[in-house]
């Protein structure tokens, strides 16, 4: 398994898709680190973010895990390529009750079409990181193909 | 397999607990069909809900199928019971470019405690649906356990 | 979605696969039917398939619904590709007890690298099947590679 | 979390259960560690083993990858409850070829009543370890139930 970057400035262009991804700013998600392989993704408690019992949406859980592997895996990619979620699987873990959610992907494999990739997601509850639920999910390459076109899916 | 209700007030419940959700207001989602084993949830276009190419994003995908799927559950269960997800797989299958994302859940089987429940999600495209992702989901029985209270992930 | 195959002759590649993995034969198990986008595998009970309990064993259990799939997926590849396994999820959902087991799968989305399929895994029991089983798993088309090679996973 | 065995006597209570799962022993699997919380499972190479290129068949990979959770979940039960696997998802990563597959299982969370359990399986090369696959899945604790009487999936 190599985690070497083949775009050295794979931390620019990754803050750059972050960024035009509108959810991410509708949710008040910040990418808080990028690094070859790794990606964290934090989401402040916010009242129009919960599910029935006042705890962090599930699927807001799912967003950040989902999103930060596709940006540690994107980090890794040649300048030329883009990065498409094929699939995840999360498994929840514990209420996620606190001030703040926190992803934390890290690749696992990086193949020339698909990585493979982990996420831990925890939530801070009074300075704290408590683990909430955990991710692995596949990441395809879309060769030849940019970041601001249009990707297909499963292609 | 048996897909009758224990709860006869199983749509008024379900509603109810769909209402709580602060986050399924944040994105635009509407409860549009409730039945026994059987959830359908339906998110409109908007501007603030895109990835970086101006699909919808691939965690609201998750976000309504994983409810889909946990409503769907909720209504099998008897009233002094709720529901909470375990775990979910999405696999994503072609470009969510459309006027709205339409979930659809259906219980595959429900267990005393555990409900294995899938979803398929589409986006409609003038008028007619392409389908854009499906999911396989577990849900649990949280027994005698109010849905305005606290529940326990992994209890 | 196209279910159609590229290869008019699929179902003798697909037999032809199928009989050159020795871990079929060393398990019992028999194509029992393939058609494009489509798989059965079965598998008659022996005492050496067992779980602690004298059920199947759910690595069995696994080991068919994943081949069913990938050999439905097979099915609606060009003579010149071949098919490999990136992921799969399995839900056990009631005990495998009977005189056989029945997995049939089916192609959800075929793209032109990656198929996504799912499987239902039957027990017989008294000449009635009963479902024991649910998968959903990504295949990936492995381009100008023979089924007589070694191919690369997540290449 | 903790990983505390509640049952002192765990290590002869898996080897036990392990011992009575005859497919083990079709395939040539051995227990290798067990520990709290953790599990590890051994199968070396035989021909009849495979898939059609003579690589470790996928089954295979995840038949032990799932018992390898399955007993690192168990380990940490009390004497009178069992386990079940509800269901895991798997990662292949690299061709599984060599003179032996290993399966190493940790314990992300143990619950009440669930316990999510992760997996990495290495095949070894010239006494290298490659890592050849990934796994994550849910188990259940099966109150007061024998691990020599029938289970219940999805109960």
């Amino acid at each position: 398994m190599t985690l070497a970057p083949q775009n050295p400035d794979f931390e620019a262009r990754v803050r750059d898709s972050f960024s035009r991804q509108s959810f991410m700013s509708t949710i008040g998600a910040e990418l808080t680190r990028i690094a070859a392989g790794e990606a964290e993704i934090r989401v402040p408690y916010r009242e129009d973010l919960c599910q029935q019992h006042g705890l962090f949406h599930g699927g807001l859980i799912g967003t950040i895990a989902d999103n930060a592997c596709g940006y540690a895996s994107f980090s890794l990619m040649a300048a030329e390529h883009s990065v498409l979620t094929v699939e995840y699987k999360l498994n929840l873990l514990s209420p996620a009750l606190g001030e703040a959610l926190v992803a934390r992907a890290r690749v696992a494999r990086a193949g020339r079409r698909l990585t493979v990739c982990s996420a831990d997601v925890f939530v801070l509850q009074d300075d704290a990181e408590k683990l909430c639920a955990t991710a692995l999910g596949t990441f395809m390459t879309l060769e030849n193909t940019s970041d601001h076109s249009l990707g297909t899916a499963a292609a």
